[in-house]
């Protein structure tokens, strides 16, 4: 049976399998996508974002434990930030939610950064829409990092779930800043800490000075005590039953899926760019002029665009 | 007296209307950068990164009091997080190293993300090139974050600076992997805390891992006393001295320059795309239809090319 066909019968390796291919770009992958896309949009896609050490791979293996329970099927898709030069996964699915790996109703894979030209983006939404075809009921996309990447990646869920911590120092006003407007849910994890019921005053003064239809709860959890998650995963519940009730689902969608036409179209034209090998000579022959200060980069980009022309 | 001038004249308020030119993509900008592009390349640029919390700007703050000291001119260039929908710069000047701002060596220019497509990429490295045609002996950028755009930006610099804490979790395995190649040197700052000989040492032993003609050298300061700097300040020189004496700089600059007329031949081909509101439009449309399952991202993405071409 084709791979196609076996995702659409629920075979688990024929979901690993095709995200491999969408790493990897293969053609086959995209086209079968294209083919089953229209089964997409039924998950409740949550995307998990926060400073490093907030503990969110912690927080997504108690969330998903909570779905288990409620017999609820789910996906895991942990970007991983990894070297900018050699690409790759660092943080194996080895090394995470062990316990869950076993359980046939949880999927979890972990994706590199691959390149710096918008590939993770485009290999975690494929991720995400094979999941959503298989059939699970949650999809989390977990990643690392307060970036534009990250928020880039998180954008493209359903519910944004930032994950803060008590401790963050004079960052958390930076921090917050870039997080405000895209969190839908707040976490203050590690709530046994000191300083965690400031530090979720301090995110409730910041969400006071803004304008909401929906105003982001924020929750006190330990994640690793289990505290406060099945109140968490309440509140993830009720920020789809809002977003579906006030057609906002529906304007979401229409962001995302523009932002995602306007990636891929970026990313197919850079491909174009770096394909042609004559095309990859010439600019690194622009480089070494640009380097010896011979050449400007902005000339040497026009020329290169010229050359596309 | 024209802009051009006015900065080979050495004005410091041409640096800072150049800077704001370069934000807003007015193209004067770009052709005074073309015509004294042969100027740069003076100046030891530095790159400083780590994650949230660790207290980089601090640490700024004392490398270049200590760079004052000995009388060396200073420019920083601040990248900060902003929101992904309203843009601008966050922390403004205004809350960075008061001190600083009245000594008429030291030049500091925060700047904002602006939307997601490499926007912030290319401001802060025409700022970078300002400074240097201004003739500031050092350099610093300065970002917040652990993502693949803050690698991208102190990636086309001379020297990155690499900024620890102690504390950081379970994530410091996460966030080794992803810096341990774009370190020139680690600092781990707030080195009185607990754990900061332990932060250091599991930094070694990553590093041992690791072959480098360069070892990247691990310094303990306390950024708020003052203590350690000026050890670190010696560290960044000898890897700048490295560089030159090893041709290295000259190879790092040529990677540079590639990735950088990369990333302007990409920018270019979208504001092409962007620009053009009937383009808009019928992303636009599609974006509906994607968003309503009666279309896909792939196919809708082929359909804006080819009305490219």
């Amino acid at each position: 049976m084709d791979l196609l066909n076996r995702l659409l019968n629920g075979e688990k390796r024929a979901v690993a399998r095709l995200i491999s291919m969408a790493e990897n770009h293969d053609p086959e992958a995209i086209h079968i996508l294209k083919k089953l896309y229209s089964k997409t949009g039924r998950a409740h896609i949550i995307g998990i974002t926060g400073p490093p050490g907030a503990g969110k791979s912690t927080l997504t293996d108690k969330l998903v434990k909570a779905l288990r329970k409620e017999g609820k099927t789910v996906g895991v898709v942990a970007v991983d930030p990894t070297s900018p030069f050699t690409g790759g996964s660092i943080l194996g699915d080895r090394v995470r939610m062990n316990d869950l790996s076993l359980d046939s109703g949880v999927f979890i894979r972990s994706m590199g950064t691959r390149g710096h030209l918008g590939g993770i983006s485009k290999a975690t939404q494929a991720a995400v829409k094979i999941l959503d075809i298989y059939g699970v009921d949650y999809i989390f996309v977990e990643t690392v990092g307060v970036g534009q990447s990250e928020v880039d990646i998180v954008k493209n869920v359903d519910t944004t779930l930032m994950v803060m911590v008590p401790g963050l120092g004079d960052d958390i006003q930076t921090l917050k800043a870039g997080i405000m407007e895209i969190g839908d849910i707040f976490a203050v994890n590690k709530a046994d800490r000191d300083g965690a019921k400031k530090t979720a005053t301090q995110i409730e003064m910041m969400l006071d000075f803004n304008h909401f239809e929906w105003r982001p709860p924020v929750q006190l959890v330990v994640a690793l005590d289990n505290s406060g998650i099945d109140e968490l995963l309440q509140k993830l519940k009720e920020h789809r039953n809002y977003m579906v009730e006030t057609g906002n689902l529906h304007k979401r969608r229409i962001k995302n899926s523009k932002i995602e036409i306007i990636d891929l179209v970026q990313q197919e034209l850079m491909s174009m760019i770096l394909d042609k090998s004559t095309k990859e000579q010439m600019i690194d022959k622009l480089a070494e002029k640009v380097a010896f200060r011979e050449h400007d980069p902005y000339s040497a980009a026009e020329e290169v665009l010229n050359e596309l022309r």
